[in-house]
């Protein structure tokens, strides 16, 4: 992009008035820009070349050399969570979180479906009760680390379901799922936070699409009915502590630093149900809350009960809330790593409205208006949709519609709009194509370092080779640690990483082996002790009537039980220890032929419950390779038929 | 690893002697080696240098530049296939095959649960009956491309599920799974190997398991009664052509260049059904198909009809088989691309048997004994698993136990059996940790390239950073494009990326979009005809008694239909056509909190049928990012309670 064309785009009111107020004119302005932006004219070189330049090379990281931060990266519709490092942009790690996962197990287990159905409201495990019982799909949108004293802590990730309404937290001591909960009263899970100060306590969750409370038919097509319902979910507990009904629908959330505020931007303050309805006024609207007016609210018994929970009114006039207006459709909320301001990116408008902290109890009491918060609102280009931080003052906005990434000054940004003649811009780069989300490294903490961006594209059309009809998604690394920013890498990722973090590597300390003690199997470690078994030396089939517990224990290349018997249709719950502790040595157990697979690491237990209603000979096998002899690592289950 | 190392090895029969013929010993080996052998102390450096050296940037694929082969890598246990980019190693797309994919809604969408209801067995079909239908995992092994005249010809790629019985088709030009089936009379296909001349043609799939036939539970705990079954699957119908019966179980498994025959190897000659029986024997086999010959058997009426297949006798003493001794359990065949050996790998013996194609003529006609058609048997190191080539001659063994690649020369290897003085070992490097599979450029086929070797190890300890008890694996690309083979890259992949093939860039063309006449969605388009539709323009309810068709199209941000309404209890079937026909512009539909959700890409038609058993007002929306407006990208669907 040359300086001209960077400055037709800050003055360039003119595209900007491409667009109009009407949702039908909007949408066609997105068409165009989607799919045919200057971006995405560019068509990507032939093959690579022989040599790195050294800017690449900064990306890349030898053989045995390790990576400098985790990424945590949801993944929109995959329903997982990855581990990324970073800057070699490897996936190092899938932890399955809403979807079923055919090499752990996940979903099929004893312990994941535990953590599934547990998180169920009554409604929920009715309706699936025929069929499955849990959901075996999400819409994973946003990976947040538990925080203490405004930065990342390494006990958690909490991540949302947007398609099932829930949340699901990750313990990062093992990488697995840990609790996940069903949020009642809302509707799709969107914008994701936790409390930053002093401590996660609270993560925040919004409820993007307004409903009928309770929504159980009795209001069907009434939009006037519908709410929005803002969550602050207890992130110890993993039960939700109050909700506040709001005005609008809730889209993106950010916390504070200093423990007083969330904010969320509410992209349908029309409340329509159709996309002209939704585009319809010129202004939205972010909604702060005042964290202590709403406990001492709750406290004061100032809500009603709803399903179990304390659920305050936050609509317009609420003193738990202020409605801050902004240009149509905002999207992404960031507070900036100083703690001073929080950003609300324009998405429909082509600026970030920048509000400080500092006056918002001012507001609340009423001394300003909610305008009066707004400290700054540059104009970046088309299609602002998150904001990223370096620490060093300065911020990182994607422009979807232009396909790019800028890099502008905070405090210009605030001097402009106090009338001084200052441009904020630094630099905008093209990426490839359409971001959505970007992150920087330790980024939405005050510790944000300023070394790497990365900007998470939606698009990537030729920047791969050629695989078919769906492509990957584009997550590229830019080097933010110079003056400028420099792409480096290109990473396809498959759909969708919608969001990231990225963690320095002194902060996650995962175990290499698990803990016999676990909690995580203390279920079937409590059936074990009542049929007097000793899971690390399990060689048992336990037959109570027409259920049969089979236990074993795993040791390279062994199965404890070379073969056991059970009559067709018996419920069968294998339960199997594996006994090394060597890091690394996973063992699985799959029941061929029977839909059976799971994954044991070291010293894990793990179990799963089936009906063995196909008869005849079934091996058993370990299908994580485990040692030379890993194929001869089998046994048979043996199906009595039926008489 | 020094020089002093490597004449040891080559030499060192000593390590060798450590593994006597009890099973019981080589377990102890085995152990010891898997969990505690040189290369796994070996620890990893520190953080990446600020350059990558020359050597490392030739994987380095700059950020816009495309890579110059698609790696088809399964996935093992996680079910799927995944296209690798070579060299960069980046996964560019997961296909979902024998899993459930949350993202795309295989296993879920109407299209993909044909596929897959399709591929059973009638037996099977009533087993799953209860329980979802269709099976939600997969072990998937061996991804090979189809061939046409002794190379890839981009038309399909194959792969079993080794964990129930089936093998998949996947259409190279969408990238998608078009057929399935599942095998019948056998248990557990491991090996399957595409026919590489004239074409494919057959594929051939090796039934691991011994198993009674039928397996129906009349033989269960009497091992004498239990079969292998090699099958050939017609590649082109996706039906068997025909099976037979072998003694020994069934491991891996190759064709030769000259469409005469194929070579499965097999590690448990002594029929045992533990781990001490199965490596009781001082020696297993290969066994050899003659196709020529099994072709006329069936011609003439030799066989018997099991299961609607038809089954010859292969077992010892068969005209159609020939069975060849090696050392105790062999694993992994490669047939040379100049078509003239076919090598069969030691696992537990140090050694690879190179078998001559020439001399199977005389053997088939007994003018030869067995072990007359081994033309070389270097050793090369503990724990030989898999060979590939570099078209110059040179072959590459991984040996598991000694964590190390091995390269070695053919033609040496033959002098040195003739009793010449000639070392066929030209190098060996370690690598991290204990390698399974590798596989070369093109190495499979007459094409074989020489440029890129893939060693798939199993373990990768602390060669990332750690990512809880689960690890990822360690797939090491190196460069053989010298004289010496260097190690590039380490590519940490999600388990357990079993095996894969490297294809040059030209012989994949997948399509950009689908085009609306494929055959994928026929059956509802089928349904749209029957109901008066036209897919590219639906908007339609229709109501079918308690049948509910609702047909819309997608183009972006909007659904043709912004809300409908349907009783609780409807059985709902949704068809969605994304009317986009721009590259890259996948829409996705998903019925929020009812655990539906699917792909459609541009172009696409996709389906799904549920029933609608929760009341209330659910949003349905665009989960595949598609425009400024996506979010807005909803509507609702109406469910009137039950009176």
């Amino acid at each position: 992009m040359t300086t001209e064309d960077k400055k037709g785009e800050k003055n360039g009111l003119s595209r900007r008035d491409l667009f109009s107020n009407t949702g039908k004119a909007a949408v066609a302005a997105g068409v165009v820009a989607a799919t045919g932006g200057a971006g995405i004219l560019a068509t990507a070189a032939a093959s690579k070349s022989a040599k790195a330049s050294e800017d690449f090379a900064k990306a890349t990281v030898e053989p045995g050399q390790l990576d400098d931060y985790y990424g945590i990266w949801s993944s929109g519709q995959a329903g997982e969570v990855r581990i990324i490092g970073v800057p070699s942009m490897r996936e190092l790690m899938r932890i399955p979180v809403f979807n079923r996962c055919s090499a752990t197990g996940w979903g099929q287990t004893n312990e994941s479906r535990k953590i599934m159905r547990e998180s169920m409201l009554p409604e929920t495990k009715k309706f699936l009760a025929d069929r499955g019982e849990v959901f075996l799909n999400g819409d994973a949108h946003h990976p947040h680390m538990s925080f203490t004293d405004g930065t990342y802590d390494g006990r958690y990730i909490f991540v949302n379901d947007k398609a099932n309404t829930r949340v699901a937290r990750i313990r990062c001591d093992v990488m697995k799922v840990d609790k996940m909960i069903e949020i009642p009263n809302a509707a799709d899970i969107h914008g994701l936070r936790p409390q930053k100060y002093p401590r996660t306590g609270y993560v925040f969750c919004n409820g993007e699409h307004r409903v009928p409370i309770p929504n159980d038919g009795s209001v069907l097509d009434d939009p006037t009915k519908y709410h929005a319902v803002f969550t602050a979910l207890d992130g110890d507990t993993m039960t939700v502590a109050w909700q506040v009904i709001v005005d609008g629908n809730l889209d993106n959330v950010d916390a504070d630093y200093q423990g007083k505020y969330a904010v969320s931007s509410c992209y349908n303050s029309e409340e329509g149900v159709n996309l002209a309805q939704m585009t319809s006024s010129e202004q939205d609207w972010v909604v702060v809350f005042d964290l202590a007016r709403i406990e001492a609210g709750i406290e004061a018994g100032d809500y009603k009960t709803i399903k179990g929970v304390k659920v305050l009114d936050g609509r317009k006039g609420s003193k738990y809330t202020r409605y801050i207006p902004v240009s149509n459709s905002p999207h992404g909320v960031n507070s900036s790593p100083d703690g001073k301001y929080v950003m609300v990116n324009g998405k429909l408008s082509p600026t970030v409205t920048v509000i400080e902290y500092a006056r918002l109890a001012d507001l609340f009491n009423d001394k300003i208006k909610p305008r009066d918060a707004v400290v700054a609102e540059p104009q970046l280009g088309l299609g602002p949709l998150h904001t990223a931080f370096d620490g060093r003052g300065n911020a990182y906005t994607t422009l979807f519609l232009d396909s790019q990434s800028c890099m502008w000054n905070i405090d210009k940004a605030i001097a402009a709009y106090k009338g001084e003649k200052v441009d904020p811009i630094i630099q905008k780069i093209d990426v490839q194509y359409q971001p959505g989300h970007n992150h920087t490294s330790m980024g939405e903490t005050k510790e944000a370092d300023g070394k790497w961006l990365v900007s998470l594209n939606k698009f990537s059309k030729d920047r791969f080779i050629n695989v078919g009809p769906l492509k990957p998604e584009n997550d590229q690394l830019i080097d933010i640690s110079g003056k400028e920013m420099k792409i480096v890498h290109d990473g396809a990722t498959f759909a969708e990483p919608h969001d990231c973090i990225i963690v320095k590597r002194s902060i996650v300390n995962p175990v290499r082996t698990w803990s016999r003690g676990d909690p995580y199997w203390a279920e079937a470690a409590a059936q074990a002790k009542k049929d007097g078994v000793d899971l690390e030396e399990a060689e048992h089939v336990i037959r109570d009537g027409d259920k049969v517990r089979v236990y074993m224990h795993s040791a390279a290349p062994m199965f404890s039980l070379e073969k056991f018997t059970v009559k067709e249709g018996d419920e069968v719950t294998i339960t199997v220890t594996n006994i090394d502790d060597i890091d690394d040595l996973t063992h699985g157990f799959t029941m061929s032929n029977y839909g059976i697979a799971f994954e044991i690491a070291a010293q894990a237990t793990a179990s799963v419950t089936f009906v063995a209603d196909r008869p005849g000979v079934h091996w058993f096998y370990c299908q994580w390779f485990c040692h030379a002899l890993h194929m001869e690592m089998r046994g048979r289950m043996l199906v009595e038929p039926k008489a």
